[in-house]
C-alpha cells in the first residue's frame, strides 16, 4: 500500500490520522479531487486545481490555501512514491475549528493525499437505474463544486445497486436528468454530443469538459442542454464520463437496453482521451 | 477541556483521531446528535438515539450499529466526565471503507462523543437573514437526518453573517421557509404555533417536537404547515428552537424589526423547557 501525504509530509497509512476537530469529519466541510495519474504525473492537473479553488471559494477558505504549494506538493508526493499508473485523491478541509457551524476565522486547512491502484478495465457497458429516493439540488452552489458530502449521490447509488445496475442516473429538483453518482452523463443523437448543462445540477467534471472540447473532432457537435428522462432511450448512444474510467458505455437503463448506432463516435472519443492520458 | 470518547474509551482530545480512510472524513457518510446534559444526564436521549437511528436506516447501515451499547457508552461516558451542565455531540460514521463511493459490506462504524461547555445564555433576540445563496432539498431524505454533512447550512450561515445577522433562515426548492441553519422555525399567529412541516425541509429537530407537544400547556395550537417568507413579517412571534438553546427569540428579519407581541406565551414556553430539563 501506497504512503499518504499529510501535514506536509509523507507517512504510513495506518499511521495517518486527522483531528477528531477537523470540519471535514465533522461537518463535510472541505473538497476534494480525483485524477488518473500516468507516467508519474496527474492527468489535466490544471483543471482539477481550478475546481477546487473553485470550491474554496464557494465555501470561502480560498485564501488559507497556496495553490501553488498545493502544486509542488502532488508533484512531490507523486516523485516519491514513484506513481506510473494510480488514482490520486487530493481532500481539502478547512481544518480543526470550535464546536458549532461557524467557522474559525482564521482557518489552518487540512491537506490529505493518497494514491490507489487503477481498478481493473471494464468490458461490458454499464447497466443504469434512474434513482427515485432522492434529487440532485440544482439551487445549491454545492451541486457546482466536489465538496466533501456525497449522501445524496450515495443514496442514489445504493437504489441502483438495489434495482441490480451498476450506476444510478440522478434528476433535479425540476426532474430533468442532471448526471451519475460518480461520472457525467451524455448522449448521442443525430450528430450532437448532449450534457445536462451545469445549472441543472450537473458537476463540471473535468473528463467532461474534455469530452466537450473534442467532439467536434469525432464529428460531433457539443451541446450543453436540459435532458429529460425520455431523451436516454432516444439516444443513439449513452455513456458515463469521469476522471478514473474515461469515457463508458451504457448497456442499459432500469431494465430496457440502450441502443448503441452512434457510427463508432464513442470509440473515436475514447481513443483521442486515451492518447491524451498517454501524453501526461 | 474534556477527554473525548472514542473507539469504546477515553481519550484526551489531542490525541483523539480518525483514520484517513474513515468515509465521515472523505464523504461525510454518517450522523450525529447534540444534546444539552443536566445532572449528568443527556437531556431527551431517546429522541435523540430515535432519530440517530432513523439517519443511519437512510444511510443503510444501522444493523452495524448497536443502539443498546450506545446508550451504555453515553452513559460511560458522562459518567466518566462527571458532566453537569455541558453539551455532548456523538457521532455515528459509517467507518473506514476501500476507495470509492460504493460502501463496504460489513462496515465498522465509528463512534466519537465529544463534551462542550454550554455556550453564555443569550439576552437579546436574534436577528435573522433570509438566505438566497441556497435552498434546503426537500427532495432528499437527507434532509430529514441529521447528517454529518453542513456545506449548505454553512453557506447560508456566511450569507447572514455577512449582511450582520445572527442566522439564516433557509428556503426550500420551491420558495417555502423551511429551518434556519441550525434551529427550527417557529411562529406564533392567532393562538396558533406553526412550524413547517418536516416534508418542505426541515429538519424533525428533538426541541422542535418538544415545543410542539407543549403548544397547548401554553394556550397555543400546535399547527405544521407551509410558511411563506411573508408569513414571518406577519407573525406575532417568531423564534428559534434546537437542544443547546432551547427556544430563542428573533427581534428582526432582512433588517425589518419583528412583533413580539403573542402574550408571554413564549416566555411560558421557555419556562416548561427549561422546567423539563431540570427534571433530567
Amino acid at each position: 500500500m501506497m504512503r499518504a501525504w499529510l501535514g506536509g509530509k509523507l507517512c504510513a497509512p495506518e499511521e495517518a490520522h486527522v483531528a477528531i476537530a477537523d470540519r471535514g469529519f465533522l461537518l463535510g466541510d472541505g473538497v476534494f479531487e480525483t485524477m488518473r495519474v500516468r507516467n508519474g504525473r496527474a492527468f489535466d492537473l490544471d483543471a482539477h486545481l481550478e475546481r477546487l479553488a473553485s470550491g474554496l471559494k464557494v465555501l470561502d477558505f480560498a485564501q488559507a490555501v497556496d495553490l501553488g504549494r498545493l502544486r509542488a506538493d502532488v508533484a512531490s508526493y507523486l516523485s516519491a512514491e514513484a506513481a506510473d499508473s494510480a488514482i490520486l485523491r487530493v481532500t481539502v478541509t478547512r481544518g480543526a475549528g470550535p464546536r458549532g457551524l461557524a467557522p474559525p476565522g482564521a482557518p489552518h486547512p487540512t491537506l490529505l493525499m493518497t494514491l490507489a491502484p487503477m481498478p481493473a478495465p471494464r468490458d461490458s457497458p454499464l447497466s443504469l437505474h434512474i434513482a427515485r429516493r432522492t434529487r440532485r439540488n440544482e439551487f445549491s452552489p454545492v451541486s457546482r463544486i466536489k465538496a466533501l458530502p456525497y449522501l445524496d449521490n450515495l443514496i442514489a447509488l445504493e437504489e441502483a445497486r438495489a434495482h441490480g445496475a451498476d450506476e444510478a442516473l440522478m434528476l433535479n429538483t425540476r426532474g430533468a436528468v442532471a448526471c451519475a453518482t460518480i461520472a457525467n452523463l451524455f448522449l448521442i443523437r443525430e450528430g450532437r454530443l448532449e450534457t445536462p448543462p451545469v445549472s441543472d445540477g450537473a458537476l463540471p467534471g473535468a473528463m467532461r469538459a474534455l469530452a466537450l472540447s473534442l467532439a467536434n473532432q469525432v464529428g460531433l457537435t457539443p451541446v450543453e442542454a436540459s435532458l429529460e428522462e425520455a431523451d436516454i432511450a432516444a439516444a443513439d448512444e449513452v455513456f458515463l464520463t469521469n476522471s478514473v474510467r474515461g469515457a463508458a458505455a451504457a448497456g442499459s437503463c432500469n431494465g430496457a437496453p440502450l441502443r448503441r448506432r452512434a457510427g463508432g463516435a464513442l470509440e473515436r472519443l475514447r481513443g483521442l482521451i486515451a492518447a491524451r492520458i498517454e501524453e501526461t
